[in-house]
C-alpha cells in the first residue's frame, strides 16, 4: 500500500478532488485500473525527483494536447497545472505552441478545453 | 523580413547549428517552408513573452515524444533542450513521465534519441 | 452479392442490429460505403479462417483503444466482443494492458466507454 | 497587419461565417491564436500560387480526416470545400478513400461530419 | 478475379512497378493480403468515378503526410502522384499546407520523403 | 522489489533475451524506466489473471500494429507472440485485420515487421 499511499497524496497535491473522481468512477467498472492509477503515475512517476511539479504539468498538458485524442484527461491536467501554480497565461501559451508541433487543430481544442476549465472555476458552486 | 531575423535570432538561441542545417536543407526542395519554419515557430511563437526557452523546450520534446512519430525533429530538439539550459537528468525525467500519458514504447523510443544525442556530444567532431 | 452477403451475416453474428444500423445510418449519405463496410471487413477478412471470432474481436476492440479516436466504432466492438462471447473481464482487462502500450488515458476512455456500452444493456429496453 | 488582412480575405472565400466565429471565439482565452490563425494558414498559405482553392480544402479535409481527432476543424472545412466549389460527392468520395489509408473508422466518422454539414445547410436559419 | 483485374490496371495507371513490387513482397508473407491490397483500394475504390486520379493521389499524399507514421507508403504514392500528372511543386506545396493541420515536423518529414524519390528519379538506373 | 522479481519472471516467459536486453539497454540512460519497464507492464499487468499470455500478446500487437509509430516494440512483441505460442499464420492474419481499422499502411508495415522477425529467426545465430 505504500505506492499507492505517497501516489494519492501526490495527486491530492496535483489535482485534490480529481484523485477522488477517477478512483469513484473506477470503483465499479476497473478498481484495480483505479489502483494502478494511483500507483504508477502518481506514486512511482510524479513523486520522482527530478522535474518540479509545475514542470511536470507542463509536459502532461503537452503531451495530451499535442495527442489530441484525451479531452477529459487533458481538461483534469489544466485544473491540475493552475493547482500547482502554472498560470492561465502559461497554459494558454503552451497550447499556442502547439500549432507549430502539432498543428492548429491540435492548439485550438486545447484552448477551448482551457476555457471551459476556467470558467467553469469562475462560476460559484 | 523583420518576423525572419527575429526568427532566426531565437533559433539561435536555441540551436545555433540547426537553425542553419534546416534552412540549408529545405533550400532546393522547398525554400519557402525553410522560410515559414523560421518565421512562424521562431519569429512569432518561440519569441513570444509568457513562457521560458526553458519551458517551451520542455513542452517541445513533451509533445514530439507523445507523438512519437517525428523522431528528427525530436532529436533537434532535445539539442535545443541541452543548449536552452535543461539537463541530460530532466530530459530523461520528462521522457519518463511520457509512459504514463503515451504508453512505455512512446518514452522508450523517446530515452533511446536522447541517448543518441548526448552521445554523439561526448564524440569528438 | 456473394461477398455482401456473407459479410452480413458474419456481422451478424458478431453485432446483429449493429449490421443493420451501420448500413441504413449510411444509406442516404454514402451507401457504397456501407456496401463496402459490408463486404471488405466482414464479408472478406472476419470470414477468414485462422482467428477465431472471440480473437478478431479482441484484436478490434484492442485496435481502436489504443488508436484513441473512434469511439463509436469501439464502443459497437464492444457490444460485438461481448455478442462472440468474450467475458465483461476480459474487456476490461484488455483495456487495463492498454495502459502499458498507449498510455493511461486511452485505457481510461476505453473502459469507460466499456462501462457505457454495459450499462446499457442491463436497462430494459 | 498586411499578413492578417489577406489572411481574412483569403478565409472568407473558404468560409466567410467561420472566419469571423473562429477570430471571435478566441477574443476573451487566446487573441493571439486567433491572430495567428488568420496570418500563418491563411494569410501565407492558402494565399500562396501552385493549388487552386479546391485543391487546399481536398487536402485538409483528407488531412483532417485521417487524423480523425479534430471533428470540429474538420466541419469547418467541409463547410469551406463546398463554398470553394467542391460537391457534396466529392466530399463524401474523399472520406470513402480514406478508408483505406486511415481505416473504416475514420472514414465513417468523416461521412458522419460530412452529414451533419450537409443537413445543417439544408435547414432554414 | 474481376476486382483483382480491375484493380491491378487502376494501380499500373498508379503506378506500374510499385504494383507488381507490393504484390510479389506480399507474395510468402501474405499472398492474400497482397491480393486484398490489389482488390479493395484499386480495384473497388481507385477505380470509381467521383474523383480524378490525380484528385485521389492528392488526398492519400495528404492523408499519409499527416499521419507521419507510414513513410514507405508515402513514397510509393509520391510516385504515383508524379505518374498521374500532379507537379513537383503540387505535391511540395500539399506538404507546406499540412503544416497548419498536422504540425511542421510531418510537413517536413513529407517534404523530405518528397525529395528522396525526386532524386531517385533523376539517378539513371 | 517483488514486482520486479514478479515482472522479470513473467517477462522471460513472454521473451527470454528480450527481457535482459531491454533492462541492458537501459542501464546507462534511464535505468529507472528498466525497472518501471519491469514492474509495471510484466510485474503488475502481465501478471494479471483474467486474460491468457496468448491473449495478452495478440492484444499488444494489435495496439501496435495499429498505432504505426513502435516499430521496435511490435517487433520485440512479435517475438513474444510467437514465443506464448501464437501461430505465425495467427500472427499475420492479425496485421491483415488491421487494414479494416488502421488502414492498409499500418496493416503492411506490420506485416513486413512480422516478416522480419520470421526471417531473423530462420537465420543460425
Amino acid at each position: 500500500m505504500e505506492r499507492y499511499d505517497k501516489g494519492l497524496e501526490k495527486l491530492k497535491e496535483v489535482d485534490g478532488k480529481a484523485g477522488e473522481q477517477v478512483v469513484a468512477s473506477l470503483k465499479e467498472i476497473a478498481p484495480d485500473l483505479g489502483k494502478y492509477v494511483i500507483e504508477y503515475p502518481f506514486g512511482d512517476i510524479y513523486a520522482r525527483p527530478g522535474l518540479s511539479l509545475k514542470q511536470r504539468e507542463l509536459i502532461t498538458i503537452a503531451a495530451l494536447g499535442a495527442m489530441g485524442n484525451a479531452q477529459p484527461q487533458l481538461k483534469v491536467h489544466i485544473r491540475g497545472a493552475l493547482n500547482v501554480g502554472l498560470t492561465r497565461e502559461e497554459i494558454v501559451e503552451t497550447f499556442i505552441q502547439l500549432s507549430v508541433y502539432a498543428g492548429f487543430p491540435a492548439a485550438l481544442n486545447a484552448v477551448f478545453a482551457a476555457e471551459a476549465v476556467f470558467n467553469e472555476q469562475e462560476t460559484p458552486g
